[in-house]
C-alpha cells in the first residue's frame, strides 16, 4: 500500500479469482469455462467491428440489447449490458444498497458479493446455509435487505425453483432482490419471467458461462424498467463505453446462433450427470448440480489434496480454503475426455492411498 | 429513478458521452476518434483470440503490460491496463482521494472528472483556467489536495511541458498528480520518464485516439510500483477480469506496429496545422492545439449555431452548453478530406450570414 492510498480501502481484500495459467497445458477444470469455442458467426461479426475499431462503441449497445430482450421476452429498456457480469454486480451494489438497505447473502456463495460490498462500504449479513448446502427459502422471507442470490449457487451447483425466488422477491417488496444467473442454462429455471411482475427483482446474466464467452466480458441484467434506469446512472458516472465493440457484436451474433449453444448446454448436462455417478463410485460425496461444475468431497482426501494431487497431473480444479467447504473441490464440467481424464486421475490417486 | 435507489447517489448527474449515431451517415468530428483503422496486425491478433474466447482472459494482462513497459522505458509492475482510460480514472479518484486529500483539477477540462468525484463523494475544487484558457504551474503548487491534470487539456488543446508538469509534481509530494495523457501523442509531452523520480506521479493513457482503437477499450495506468499495487486492489475488489482478451490482443498488436501510428499522427497534426490557418482565415479565434482536435471560435456565430448548422449539413462537431466555453465548438482534427468538407460547409455557413 502507498502512503497515498485512501484509508477507506486499507482494509479492503481484493477477490482472488481461480487460476489462469496462460501456457494452456492444463486440463482446466477451474474457473468453469466452456469447453467449446464460440459459434462459427461469431468471428466474422468480430473481423467487422476490427475494421471500425477506431470508432467509440454504441453506448447504449442499442442492438445487442434489443436482440437479448427478444430473446427474454422483455423490453430493451429492461435491458443493460455491462463488460461481464461483475460489472452489473457491482452497478447493483451501489445502487441499491445503503446503510438504511443493508445487504444479505449466504454465507457460501460467488466470493465476491463481501467484496463488493467491502469496497462499496455496504454492511452486509451473510445467511448460513442449511447443513446440506441449501438456500433454505425462510430464511430469506421479511429480511428487510436488499438480497442477493447466485441461482444455480456457486459453488455449490443447487438451485432453486422460480416460485421459490418469487416467495423471496414477494415478501421482500421494499428491496431489491438480485438473483445472479450466471450458471441458470444448464438446467436452472430462470426468474426472468417474473421482472414484469415484480419491480425489485433484477436478474443478472452472463455469456461467459453458456455462451463460451468468458474472454468477452459480456454481461447483462434484466429488471424493472425504473431498476435499469438506476444502474445506468451509475454506468454512465463510471465507464459509459463500458462494452467494447467486438464483445457487443459477439454476443449478437451468438443469440443468431442459439441451437449450438443449447446443444452444448446439453452436452455438458449429460457429461455432469456422467461424471457426478462415477464420482460417486469413487467414493465421492457430489452435491446434485444445476450448474456447469460439480461440487464434491471424498472421506479420505482432503480438498487440499484433491486440488494439489491434480495439479501435479496436470488437470486443475478450484479449492477455496474455507472452514465450512475446505473439504470440497469445485470442479468444472468439460467434454467428455476431459472427465474421462478427471476420473482416471483421480482413480489413480485414490488408488496411492491405499 | 427507482424507489430503491440509494440516496447517496440521488444527486448524481451522469456525464453526457458525445453523440454516438449509430448510422454512420455524418462526418463524424465530435469525439475525437482517429479518421484511420487500426493496424494491419490487429485483425489477425483478434481473430487468433475469437477462437479462445470461451476462456477468460489473463486478469494480469501480463504480456500487453509488458510490450507497454519495454514502449514507456518503465517495468511491468508500474503499469495497469484498464477498459478505457476512464476505468483507471475512476480507480485513481477512487484510490487517491478522500475527504483528507481532496480534489482539484481545472474549471475547463474533462467533463467527466467532476462526475468521478461525485460517484464517489469526494471534495473537488475546480481551479479556473486563466482568461487565455490557460493552466497557470503557479495555481497548482502546494495545494495539498489530488490534482488531476489533462494535458494536453481538453477541450483546449493547451499543453504544457514535462517540466511545467515537474514543477507540480515536485511541489505536491504528499498528494498524488494524476496527469490524463489521452491527447499526448499529437505533439504533447509525457510525463511518463518522470515516474522513476516522483513516487507521487500517475499519469493515464489510452489506445482511443492516436492507437485508432476507441472501439476497443484500452487504457493504461503508468506510476511508482506502489501507486499501481493501490490501483490493482481497487481494479481486483470490481472486475479483475476488466480487460477482454480481443482488446488486449488488438492492443499488444498495435505495439508492434507503431511506426504505421506515429505516421496517422503525423498527418493529423499537418491536418491541425492546416485547418488552424484556415479557420482563422475564415474569422475564428483558434486555441493553439497540441492535441487531434481544435477548440475555436467565431465573432457573429454562437457556438450553438455552429453546431447546429454544421450538423444540419452532416458534420458533427462537439458543443458544451457551459458558461465559459458556450462559445466555442471542438472540431476534431481527421483526414484532409474531411477537412476541406468542414471548411466548405462553414464558409457557406458564413456567406449565409452575410
Amino acid at each position: 500500500m502507498s502512503s497515498f492510498f485512501s484509508q477507506k480501502y486499507a482494509a479492503l481484500v481484493p477477490y482472488t479469482p481461480g487460476e489462469q495459467p496462460q501456457d494452456m497445458q492444463y486440463i482446466k477444470l477451474n474457473t468453469n469455462e466452456s469447453p467449446f469455442p464460440p459459434s462459427p458467426g461469431v468471428a466474422s461479426a468480430v473481423a467487422a467491428e476490427v475494421r471500425k475499431l477506431q470508432l467509440y462503441p454504441d453506448p447504449e449497445a442499442t442492438r445487442l440489447r434489443e436482440k437479448l430482450a427478444q430473446v427474454c421476452g422483455v423490453d430493451r429498456e429492461q435491458v443493460i449490458v455491462t463488460n461481464g457480469s461483475d460489472d452489473v454486480l457491482n452497478f447493483a451494489f451501489m445502487a441499491f444498497a445503503d446503510q438504511e438497505h443493508p445487504l444479505a447473502f449466504p454465507d457460501e456463495s460467488y466470493g465476491f458479493y463481501p467484496v463488493f460490498a467491502a469496497l462499496n462500504q455496504l454492511p452486509y449479513l451473510e445467511i448460513p446455509l442449511r447443513d446440506d448446502f441449501r438456500i433454505e427459502v425462510e430464511d430469506y422471507l421479511g429480511l428487510g435487505r436488499t438480497i442477493v442470490l447466485a441461482n444455480p449457487n456457486a459453488p455449490t451447483g443447487l438451485a432453486l425453483g422460480r416460485e421459490e425466488i418469487r416467495r423471496i422477491v414477494a415478501a421482500n417488496p421494499d428491496n431489491v432482490v438480485i438473483v445472479d444467473e450466471a450458471y441458470v442454462d444448464f438446467g436452472g429455471e430462470s426468474a426472468v419471467p417474473l421482472v414484469k411482475e415484480y419491480q425489485n427483482l433484477l436478474v443478472t446474466g452472463t455469456f461467459s458461462k453458456s455462451h463460451s464467452m468468458a474472454g468477452a466480458r459480456i454481461g447483462f441484467g434484466i429488471g424493472d424498467v425504473a431498476l435499469i434506469r438506476d444502474l445506468n446512472t451509475i454506468k454512465y458516472s463510471t465507464n459509459p463505453y463500458n462494452v467494447n465493440r467486438m464483445s457487443a457484436a459477439a454476443a449478437l451474433a451468438a443469440l443468431e446462433e442459439e441451437a449450438y449453444y443449447k446443444d452444448n448446454c446439453r452436452r455438458i448436462m449429460e457429461n455432469r450427470e456422467y461424471t457426478t455417478q462415477a464420482l460417486r463410485q469413487l467414493g465421492f460425496t457430489v452435491l446434485d448440480s444445476r450448474a456447469n461444475f460439480l461440487f464434491a468431497r471424498h472421506p479420505s482426501l482432503s480438498g487440499e489434496e484433491v486440488y494439489r494431487d491434480l495439479k501435479r497431473r496436470g488437470v486443475l480444479v478450484r479449492h477455496f480454503n474455507k472452514a465450512r467447504i475446505r473439504d470440497f473441490v469445485r470442479i468444472t464440467v468439460g467434454t467428455r475426455e476431459q472427465m474421462e481424464r478427471l476420473l482416471e486421475e483421480l482413480t489413480q490417486i485414490l488408488e496411492g492411498k491405499t
